[in-house]
């Protein structure tokens, strides 16, 4: 199959279970993508994120173009020979990065102009060399660039910022048609703050470019969730049954079971690996903070019932003791565990819905993940 | 087979090839033990140091009392168990770590007083308690408790010194014939700076104790090669053919290959790990600076004579851009490379001593190790 294609499996509500084909693997959806910032997922070996249980992962553009750059990473074989990965890996625009890290920056019709957060030194984004640059770093899934704003914003500033960023779809779509490989697919994204009437504008100009799939951007900002639940609930009927919906930079567990409720068929976010770095573990018992001194003679496993060896093989008491020690195996291993509960979570979803009882599952799931052993 | 043993295999020249038979395990010598500082080889997991080729770690009595604390860990079944370790775990006294961490200490016949590193508070070293705390570490070989002293000392410093670690071997000695378990193995320190006298008498004294191994401590603190292998050359005659010899603290590769030629059978450094962490890569070829600007475009890896994955399967682009990206993984791939390569290194040199060609492959290598391709 050297195409690209989404197909649905089953629906349960309006929960879906699907699969993307590409030329470098299925994607088993809904689908929880790790984050691997600069060419690695922090604190694992790359084959530890596929042996988890991930399909695909995510790249950064605007942290690979930085450093070490698109064009080395081409002519080293692209960003998978680079880091080890084989399956399938979705780029983002570069765009959120910009607006997020990037000091001084400045967004005109032509792109986003900014300063590199590393060094200083002066870029600039377009549509066009975003696409260049997903192209070059070989992504199989790549992001049309997008203006993200701030939040809080009004509704004026939202409409302007949604306007460009159709605009950007436009090019960016133009571009990747020009450049891009067969089998590689380009993703739109819909904008609008957490305005329903802008929300609806987006999607229906981006559906009427018929990509092959769509994702909604600029959540997750500081909106809270209940805000952005119900965001999603004014976008999602305006997207395509038939095609992946992607919502970005998301999120807890909790999100994203309520999001795959509302029909989301993939995540990304860093929660897992940064969260496994500051101490911090998610388990099937809830969120557990490694660091708390009620934990420094605890024999116990962290997440008996996960399959990941960091959960089962070693003490609370030695993890408390590497977190509290500033130690790598510290960062390691609860990286390890997070990003292996996200692919489980996925997995139990996937089951709860091929086997109709999504909403009893997530009932009962949302109760367990509450708990809170500290 | 229940007790401590050390068998001679093979000699070629001074150089020895051994085994150490204990409880958990026999330990191939001339070994280099890997340095599990606090409970962890820093940014590795615990099964690569196994599967690298180490036979035994060495754990760090001064650390350990502090964090998580020597009661602790025995409440948790002991240091192997804490840590997932099965094989032989050597033990430091905590009397180097006194001397190079703690800020304000005040050394008496008694023992040594000092102020954790790590939160200030005061602790008091006497011989009886490093072997107290050795034992709930359940270490299969422990140390005497010695004064470690700076470089330089004067003759009459170095002889108090040495005197005092003697009868703190004596009292060491007492305290672990009371407190460990049948299999285990304390070993005594010979000490006495630079000076031969003062070596071959501390060395003598040890020696009528009859124990089961002896280390050679207080060199590689600044003396330089040449003292340090003039030093060694002068103590290792009078010390006994049929026990282990370790060299403490020690070393470089060359360092490694220099001190087995004079018969040495035992290493720890931190210097794998360490260099690791910091950019630096032991090889076949020589040593190589990560960071340098010159591995930006190169697709090679970074050593193919090397069985370990770390030096196979990446290219030296991707691991310069994981060093200057300051990521986990740059630290975590270096340092398995590097406690890899020791271990290779080791097994060579155990390979040419059996084969009775160790002068020969001794004088290849240096040449081989010499090479710096930056």
């Amino acid at each position: 199959m050297s195409q690209f294609s989404f197909r649905l499996l089953a629906e349960d509500g309006p929960a879906r279970l699907g699969e993307i084909d590409t030329p470098r693997g299925i994607i088993r959806t809904p689908a929880f993508m790790p984050v691997g910032t600069a060419a690695t997922v922090k604190a694992l070996y790359t084959h530890q994120v596929g042996e988890a249980g991930a399909d695909i992962l995510l790249g950064n553009t605007y942290h690979l173009m930085l450093r070490p750059g698109a064009e080395r990473i081409a002519r080293l074989g692209g960003l998978h020979a680079f880091m080890g990965w084989e399956k399938p890996i979705l780029t983002d625009s570069g765009g959120f990065q910009v607006m997020s890290l990037s000091k001084i920056r400045k967004i005109t019709e032509q792109g986003a102009e900014f300063r590199s957060h590393i060094d200083g030194s002066k870029h600039m984004l377009t549509p066009e060399r975003s696409i260049e640059v997903q192209c070059l770093l070989g992504a199989d899934i790549q992001m049309q660039l997008d203006e993200c704003i701030e939040y809080p914003a009004s509704h004026a500033e939202s409409e302007r910022a949604m306007h460009l960023s159709l605009r950007w779809a436009e090019r960016s779509h133009a571009a990747f048609q020009r450049l891009a490989k067969p089998g590689q697919a380009m993703f739109g994204i819909v904008q609008g703050g957490v305005y329903d009437d802008l929300r609806r504008h987006s999607a229906e100009a981006l559906v009427a470019m018929d990509l092959p799939g769509y994702a909604v951007g600029g959540l997750a900002v500081g909106e809270g969730q209940d805000v952005m639940l119900r965001t999603l609930e004014a976008t999602l009927p305006f997207l395509p049954r038939a095609k992946p919906r992607y919502l970005m930079g998301v999120g807890t567990p909790h999100d994203l079971i309520e999001a795959v409720e509302r029909g989301i068929d993939m995540f990304d976010c860093v929660m897992p690996t940064r969260n496994g770095r500051h101490g911090l573990a998610f388990t099937w018992g809830g969120k557990v903070n490694l660091r708390n001194a009620r934990h420094a003679d605890d024999p116990a496993p962290l997440d008996p019932e996960s399959s990941c060896p960091a959960a089962r093989d070693y003490s609370r008491a030695y993890l408390h003791h590497l977190v509290r020690s500033g130690e790598h195996l510290g960062a390691m291993l609860l990286s390890w565990n997070n990003t292996a509960f996200y692919q489980q979570l996925m997995q139990a979803m996937r089951l709860a819905i091929a086997e109709g009882r999504f909403a009893s599952w997530a009932a009962e799931m949302k109760v367990r993940l509450a708990a809170r052993d500290g």
